[in-house]
């Protein structure tokens, strides 16, 4: 036996009384844990994994006669279909998450389809085991954002699982189940559970363990998830001091100020941004148009002080294009549906499809440059959030959406300029704000933790580009330049 | 010329210098009022409709330009695909709806897939006329709620679209751009063009009137396009006391108290309830399963007064059922994003997709019940839902989805006595609140809400079923016999 079913909750013999007894007392405790669910800070998520036969489908409906079912929504997963398959294989688990207070049971998770393409040898090992990694990473970030995770497998052996097989295909009235997929599984058990056991041992950590049940009783298995349910509650709700689990973050300090270092005395003169600027707006326009009907996707990030010129360069980027092909996201402050979930939730709900550009005005980092800044994060929330936002940010590229970002500096000198020019120019004073003020005297605390984020964040894969912005021509110029290369990367 | 046309914007000659400051007027203009829009309790939606090659595309481009694209959201629709195709026709639209203070702007409305199906004689006159007549109520609707709705035609005569179907093709470099599928509507434009005149003649109403345009002049519709745009806002945002519109809803009093007539000593023994119960859970969970398979889904609605039993009588509707084939929705508050919208939005989010049963605990009948008597909304906004709802309910209808609404109905006395046991019986103490009892002072209010409900929304397609509460088994093996009725009428 393999050293990670010595972690299995084995089966028991249960009489109907006993089964009854502890069924009422469970069901209590459920409905009790449930309702203080409700009101805290936290989401509930069960994996529900296992083997054809093993019991999923019967165990949760257990599971929700006993919960009250209105605080529980089931996602079932098959292959990903229609703008599901447009979208990185992540982004419909992000979609069904649960709110605070609620319960999202997921059949067929992120661990089913690394399974099957393993199995059936799609992926090589080396593929397998990347996407383990990604799945553990993703788990770590979900429960330090307050999910509580319980991942269940309905463990079956071979043996049991071919006497249910068996006895199943005897019952002639549940034949029509048995589906050509199914039987293809079937011929595959043997190296599945290689796989499965695989999974298990590489995906069982002390942040996110596995919760393994010996499927092979029926009324064994449901009280062992209850327990297990109830158990897991009763931990995260009311949490003994000694277990807190927290992950340092592998941050590291900027170690120069890259945004002093520009040449903000870089220009273009009029005549000539205007020469170029119809070129490259062209270019540009024709190329999303291309990218449009193609299955890769952009994503482009704007960051900045305020008045840097973030909303000039992304009406020069999107002049030329047709409406059908962008959108332009504006961040502002979290609606209360998006605030009850982990802080990337928002921006997985706005990730292009395929073929489309999406461009965010402030975006993710504002987790490290903002709510650093104003305390609206722990300090280590937004020291873990460089690792996550890597993580984001690769998985997006891994599903052919090219990422680039761009930070636009002005010295502070000329954001005072700017500062006064929108107070005078009618059409210009809606930009302006008392709050711009006030984040102007934050300025230093704004670049170091700008400083920060490129130390962190610039990857290989989505690189910063910062751009020299007290020159608004140079700048637009350097940001249409840029964004004509990421079209043409992604379209390669 | 159609009647119709007279209301046409025609093209105008614009130079060069004239458009620029036309356009720097206008673009100042349309982002005050964008920002007014912002922190305003309206939203903003703009079809935009017309012939291929009446520059939809290039006039909403345009209109981009002009405003904060922050604040808007471009969604075309093409024919509906995955889950789009699993809804009713009208249900993407009712997701992509802009929230207040936003703008949405549809590319292919609600009025493309009636004048596809029409001009191809898809359907018949009388079906077109009847989808023509759910528009009609829609745009109404939608319009009382609050959303200011802008329908823009461009307008391209027989002459005009023929030679810009010539110079397209002509100019080798967009070739490529016409489809198989252009090339098959070009065939029909003589069709197409009467067809278009039929739509605008019947859905031009005085509350959603048309926005016609002479989209021949490229510079001229752009102008037009923005300076509709900006009247629009304008009347919307400060609105003059005399075009204040508003529907008068027909809406009748219940001619008796339906509640009172019920005869509430129906009993049903423990023994034959046992029975019976055991095998419509049977029959219900087998009709789920095949139905989960099919292009057919079932809605369920719950009401009546605190402790009816509309929670036990739902846990056995579920009890034999695969938690993957339902989902019991829950309505509480809304969320600030549902707040945003029409109140309808956050039902039309939970409608079920092909195969699936969804089971509402309370619904959107609160808006003729609670909102009603607690003045949650106005007397209009009460009195209009019920024609609403009937609409509502008829769209799920259309589109394969089988409505049945049960009221759980007890005496006052019965009530009473529940609140009683519910207060000692530990497992049932989180189910009374406080609101049950000042609820309770309200009785014959609610009671007197009820009745206009039936009265009012009890249709051939959605019926209310009375359920005589005050026993459980009784009401219990009521409401299961109707469900099993639904899932084999929903699967006939």
């Amino acid at each position: 036996m393999k050293a990670i079913l010595k972690n299995m909750t084995a089966a028991v013999q249960v009489d109907k009384a006993d089964y009854k007894v502890r069924e009422e007392s469970l069901r209590l405790r459920l409905l009790s844990l449930q309702k203080e669910l409700a009101t805290s800070n936290r989401a509930i998520l069960i994996l529900m994994n296992g083997v054809e036969g093993s019991g999923k489908g019967e165990t949760t409906r257990k599971l929700l006669e006993w919960l009250d079912a209105r605080g529980v929504e089931t996602n079932a997963f098959w292959t990903a279909q229609g703008e599901e398959a447009e979208h990185p294989p992540l982004w419909r688990f992000w979609q069904m998450l649960p709110a605070r207070g609620r319960i999202g049971i997921y059949f067929g998770s992120w661990y089913t389809q690394p399974i099957i393409d393993r199995a059936f040898k799609n992926i090589g090992k080396e593929e397998f085991e990347r996407q383990l990694g990604e799945i553990r990473n993703l788990e770590e970030m979900l429960i330090a954002e307050g999910v509580i995770l319980i991942k269940f497998w309905m463990y079956l052996s071979l043996d049991a699982q071919k006497a249910i097989a068996k006895a199943k295909k005897a019952k002639a009235k549940t034949r029509w189940r048995i589906s050509s997929l199914a039987r293809k599984f079937a011929r595959k058990r043997k190296r599945f559970q290689k796989v499965d056991l695989e999974v298990l041992s590489q995906t069982h950590t002390t942040i996110a363990p596995w919760t393994i049940i010996d499927a092979a009783s029926e009324k064994s298995r449901e009280l062992a998830a209850g327990e297990a349910l109830v158990e897991k509650l009763r931990q995260a709700l009311h949490p003994s001091g000694a277990v807190h689990l927290q992950i340092s973050p592998r941050f590291k300090t900027a170690p120069r100020n890259y945004i002093a270092d520009l040449n903000q005395n870089k220009k273009i003169n009029d005549d000539e941004y205007k020469e170029q600027l119809e070129i490259l707006t062209a270019k540009a326009a024709a190329l999303a148009d291309k990218m449009s009907t193609s299955k890769k996707s952009l994503a482009l990030v704007f960051e900045g002080p305020d008045a840097a010129g973030k909303g000039g360069a992304i009406r020069r980027v999107i002049a030329g294009m047709d409406p059908r092909h962008y959108r332009v996201i504006g961040i502002a402050a979290p609606t209360d549906e998006e605030k009850a979930r982990p802080y990337l939730w928002r921006f997985w709900r706005n990730t292009p499809r395929d073929g489309k550009l999406h461009i965010f005005d402030r975006s993710w980092y504002g987790r490290v440059l903002v709510e650093r800044i104003e305390k609206f994060c722990t300090e280590n929330e937004w020291q873990r959030a460089y690792g996550e936002i890597n993580d984001f940010e690769l998985a997006l590229t891994e599903a052919g959406v090219t990422v680039r970002k761009f930070y636009l500096a002005t010295t502070q000198d000329e954001q005072l300029a700017r500062f006064k020019d929108r107070e005078i120019t009618p059409y210009k004073q809606y930009k302006l704000t008392e709050e711009d003020w006030r984040n102007r005297d934050k300025w230093h605390a704004y670049e170091t933790a700008a400083c920060d984020m490129f130390a962190n964040t610039s990857t290989a894969y989505a690189p910063w580009i910062l751009v020299e912005a007290n020159n608004k021509n140079h700048a637009r110029i350097k940001v249409m330049r840029a964004v004509v290369d990421a079209l043409e990367e992604a379209l390669r």
